[in-house]
């Protein structure tokens, strides 16, 4: 009924996460009516989207294209000894965000999932004990998500940092009560660390 | 700070109605991580979204590019006798999800807007009075917005068909409460209309 390049637009649309039907015809209708600029604007940037990044060879963090290296790394006023590991690029701008990490990062591409086939191969640990002695690194902060295989992923990470450099300090992000969500609801390992880790006043 | 591909896909999908800055970066994130022939189809749809679509040239109706005329039209199943008169092309769709309309279209293109510089010239008056004789259409359905731009149409409409063919029935649709409003917060308009039509049971 509607003309195919509508519908075929609306349907494309649906697929942004919690897009549903309604949504995305009101997206579809908005830009049918809407200055021609606006769709084109999108279509272009959406197909930049993963031609446009690439991987930094040395902490995997995202790139443009045209960059050799992440500038979270190679800005001179970072501290390169001090290097925080996250599961994915793009947790690194959750935690530049806080704006209270002067360090570098180093993205490990995944965690460790038997199920979906990913093991320790597969992450990037080995580039990451290689930069222990380069950037003579003293602390790794680990940062992996609060998940199984975000704790797996921390404990292996842990005894291979150790047995690569034994002096290195090793920590992890602390684990408490988020802000905002009640006592009542907080689950139980989060309330048995947010009591073990308890802070004095 | 984020590669400059996904910070411009993120600002244009900001543009999408509805989406602020927290949504946009949730598609744009979203999109980036998930399979890159997402992204390419929204891409690809919508920069074909204007020029695979064109007007119908009797009723100004939505067309794919290489249809010659809307089907809504030539259907031999639907009646030409009976023309309802919309503003823009997308309220045909409203209409028939109704599936309660068996007659033909005609898109104005617009309300007579004044501010806006809107004039009857502008607006697909004279292609639908051509299509009274040719068409035999014996009743034209009025369903402008129940707005201040839309009834002035209508009475302008009203006026020029009248004009055109004396013997012609001219409808709009019915004022009235609509589906789950309160009478307390219906506005008085409505109200009066809704008293003044009122149906007997």
């Amino acid at each position: 009924m509607l003309p195919k390049a509508l519908s075929d637009a609306i349907d494309a649309l649906g697929m942004l996460p919690g897009v549903g039907p309604r949504t995305a015809e009101r997206y579809g209708y908005y830009l049918f009516k809407a200055n021609p600029k606006i769709a084109e604007g999108i279509a272009e940037t959406l197909s930049n989207l993963h031609s446009g990044v690439k991987s930094c060879p040395v902490t995997f963090a995202l790139i443009d294209a045209d960059e050799e290296m992440s500038p979270l790394y190679t800005d001179p006023s970072r501290d390169k000894s001090t290097i925080l590991v996250v599961e994915e690029p793009l947790d690194i701008y959750a935690i530049e965000a806080t704006k209270g990490f002067k360090g570098v990062y180093h993205v490990l591409g995944g965690a460790l999932s038997p199920i979906d086939g990913i093991t320790p191969e597969q992450l990037h640990i080995r580039e990451l004990t290689e930069r222990l002695e380069r950037d003579n690194v003293r602390e790794v902060i680990i940062a992996t998500n609060p998940s199984v295989e975000g704790e797996s992923t921390a404990l292996l990470l842990e005894k291979i940092l150790h047995e690569s450099k034994p002096t290195l300090k090793i920590t992890r992000l602390a684990r408490g009560l988020p802000l905002g969500v009640d006592l009542s609801y907080a689950d139980q390992i989060t309330l048995s660390a947010a009591l073990e880790n308890r802070t004095s006043l």
